[in-house]
Order: C-alpha cells, then structure tokens, then sequence
C-alpha cells in the first residue's frame, strides 16, 4: 500500500458564488484532481489508462458539506481507495483547511472500469498490473470485514 | 400540493468532456436550476426568500449516473421534496432524455435554511407561508410512514 | 439573410461570484450558446457540421463588460455574422437586460472551418450549401465597404 | 519593478470539451488565476485590496487561441501589467506548454479599481502605496511612448 502525498487545490475567485463561500458544485470538480492526482501517484494516471483502452464513467457521487471554504484559501484534499472488486472502485475523500486542519468536505466518488466500446473489462485477467496496484491500496482491515 | 412543471435544460457544448459527454459536476449544477425553477413556482423564489433574510447553504447532494448525456439533446428534470422538517429539506431529481424519456440520472440535494447570520432559523414561527408552502408539496403517504 | 430571433438565457445561481454578479467568463460561454442557436436557426447546427466532418475551433474572442448581469434576471443576446470570408468568420454578440432592454455586455468570436484533420477547408467547393448559407447573413452594406 | 515568477496551471479533465482540448472559456479563468497571483507577488493580494473596500471589476477580455491545450499538460502563464492610469489597468498574459515551451494563448484583461459603492476611486491620493506599487511595474519604455 502506498502512501498518497495530499492533494493541495488553491481556491480560486471563479469558484465562488454570490453567498460568498466556494459554490458546492467545485468540490465535485476537486475531488477528481485528488483522483488523477493519486491514480498519477500510483503510477496509473489517466493517460496511462486511457492509452490501454480503458474508460472510466462516473458512477456515482456524494457530498456532504461541513463547513464552507472561501477565496483565498488552500485546501488540502486527502483521497483513498476505499473498495475496489476488478470492475468497480470507491474513493473517498476529506477536504480540510490548509492552515486550520478543519474538515470541511466529505465525500465519495464511485466509478466503473470499461473498455472503450463500453463492455465490461476483466482488470484481473487483462491488466493484471493496473489490478494488483489498486487491490493493493484497499486498507487490509477493510478486505477483511467487507 | 402544487403539481410543478418539470424545468428543461438544453445541453450545452461547454458542459462536454473529452468523453464526448457531460461531465459529471454539471449535473449538480442542473440540479440546482431544477431547484430554483421549483420554488419560483411554489411562489417562494430565491430573491424571495433572500430578501427575507434566510440563507439556505447546501448540507449534501448525492448523483447516480445510469446513462450519459450529450450535447444536442434536452433533458426534462422533475424535482419532488421528499422532506421537510421545518429546518432542513430534501428535494429528489430526474434527470431523462427529452426525446426518449429515459432515466440518465437521479439524485438528491439536502439544504438547510438559516438567519442570515448563520443560527437556526424557526421557520414555522418566523415565517409560516413558506413552512406551509413547504410542507404542502410532502406527499401524503410519505409524511404518514416517515 | 435569415432574421435571427434572439437566444434567451435565464442567469444560474453558480454563474454568480463573490462580488455578487455574474462571473465575467460566463459571458464567454453565453457566446457559444448563442453562437450554437444562431447556427441551429440558419438550418447549419453543430451537429450538421460535424457530421459532415468540419471543425469550427475559435481563433479569438472579446468582450466589453459596460453593466453587470445579477442572479434572477434573464438575458437576451443577439448573434450577427459580421464577416465570411470562406475559411473564418466572426459573429458579433449584444447581451441585453430581458426586462430593461439595457446593453449589459457586448462581443465577438472569431472562428475557422476545418477539416477534422485540421487542415484547411475549402467551404465554398466543398460544402457550396453551408457557403451560401454563411455567406447570405453578411449585411449588403457590409459586403460593400469592407 | 519586480520581477513577476509565471504562475503554474495544471490543466484538469473537467476543463476540456468534446474537442478534446481546453474549452476556450477557461483561459479567461487562468488569466484570472495568474493575474491574483501577480497581485499577490506584488503585496497587493484581492484580500488586500478587498479589505481596504477596493472593487475591481473587469472592463474587458481578449483572447488570442494559437494552439490548443490538452488535459494532462502543465501550462506557464506570463502576467505583464502593461498600461496603468491611476483608475484602471491592462495586464497582458502569455499562455506556454509547461514542457514545450511553445506559446498557447495570448490576452489581455483590462479592469478598474472603485470604491465599493462603485464611485471612481483615486488611486494616488487614497491609496498612494498601491499606485506605486502597480506604476512600478509598468516598463519604462512603455510609459515613455504611450
């Protein structure tokens, strides 16, 4: 299991809206910088996979909002691979203030693994490299009990 | 209870990725759109319900994608409040193809209402019309089993 | 010359920022849904012209803010072909108050035709139908003086 | 004059459209981006300037597009403030492949500083250390000329 560096996202102007805060649907945005961030640092960055053929959808998403992040900001958004069966992987993520610590954002991304013509992709048997480097990032209590 | 009219949107070239699809944070801002669109004809619009003060930031939102969308079609998003405590509410959405109907995505966004200083906001009390307006759109069977 | 009936957009609340008004990109992204309309309406969609295999990247765009747009208001913008010369065009925005009739914001694109290689295209040989088409929105007194 | 360090963008997936390039909107963002860190580096940060009730809304973008930018690239954006009067300013920006070397984009962005009831504010009078500091970075042989 390798260690992931945090992701660091600097707020941006354009992120806000007019309640002043970052507008709710950025984070959705940052929580794929963290995953091609940490897909990059596991040595299978999107263009790596994307280069195999392979597609990624979106599956699904979910967010909850703790406390609100504003411009001027650095945030640092921490992911892990949190369930991953050779089709199908979980990341979730935490986004904190830089200079506080504080839990701002929690969420989940769940996403698919497919061939570019859409059909279901093997990863064990066709990529077994791209498969053992993610099995691997699944925290071994969680294989256990899940 | 007041039947609304589902709101829809034409998709737009910028909201492409280079899938060839929408992105997947796009479909929270439409979630958005259908929301606004859904109070202004409940008569409680967002400049309405500014202008009395109350904030309403977003506590959650979850997004299943079953099927993309593309740039050229029109979808029809209907939105249903699911919950309403007098605090905080959910809205539920659908996202569908205009021309074939079907089911591209469905999701849910959780908002709370506050005083514009950021304290609870007694909505029952301070402003009966919106509560009623509110917990009229419950459907009957839902506020019986919940 | 085609009369073009003017694009509608209703403003997002995510197209606001901090300062409480319209992001200034956004403008930018008005153009295109304004530009795709106009096109739509001349019987040339973006769907026409990529299935016919023809690229439209845009060489350079401006923009004037002279009043800003806020939360609430819909806005009106209208598309003019200004200039074709067979190869590039430019299409002249005005984005105007849907309710005061104000000129808020006003613009210009300048696009090539390309094959999907991305070498030149020669419109007027090869597709006579979108020539003529393009060709017959240049106003005569324009035609004459430039 | 100080000498400006470029500002780093990584471009991310949600930036690109289904050209498979960079949108052309987002470079108006990353001009944006460069121009907070240039102000920054000068000591004059948007919080700075903000808490002194400073506006500085924008006047007018231009965008020149010479090669496309794809995800996955790092691009290096080049901030010059090239005009300064007192009440608004232009700054100049350069877009290059972070690899490469080879430039993108070019632009400008023009903006005004007002007080934040929207009155012209006087620069050289009211906040004599912020005139300095932006008349400063204007090349001498440019204030000669113009």
């Amino acid at each position: 299991m390798k260690k992931i560096v945090p992701y660091v996202h600097r707020v941006q102007y354009y992120e806000t809206d007019k309640m002043g805060i970052v507008h709710h649907s950025n984070y959705i945005r940052w929580f794929e910088e963290a995953r091609i961030d940490m897909l990059d640092q596991l040595g299978i960055g999107f263009d790596k996979i994307e280069a195999r053929g392979i597609m990624s959808p979106i599956l699904s998403v979910d967010c909850r909002y703790l406390q609100p992040v504003r411009f001027g900001e650095d945030v640092v958004i921490s992911s892990e691979l949190t369930e991953f069966n050779g089709i199908r992987c979980t990341i979730q993520y935490e986004i904190r203030g830089k200079d506080d610590g504080e839990l701002r954002t929690k969420g989940n991304t769940c996403l698919a693994f497919l061939k570019s013509d859409g059909t279901i992709l093997r990863m064990k048997k066709e990529h077994p490299d791209i498969y053992e480097t993610l099995k691997n990032q699944i925290r071994e209590e969680k294989t256990v009990t899940s």
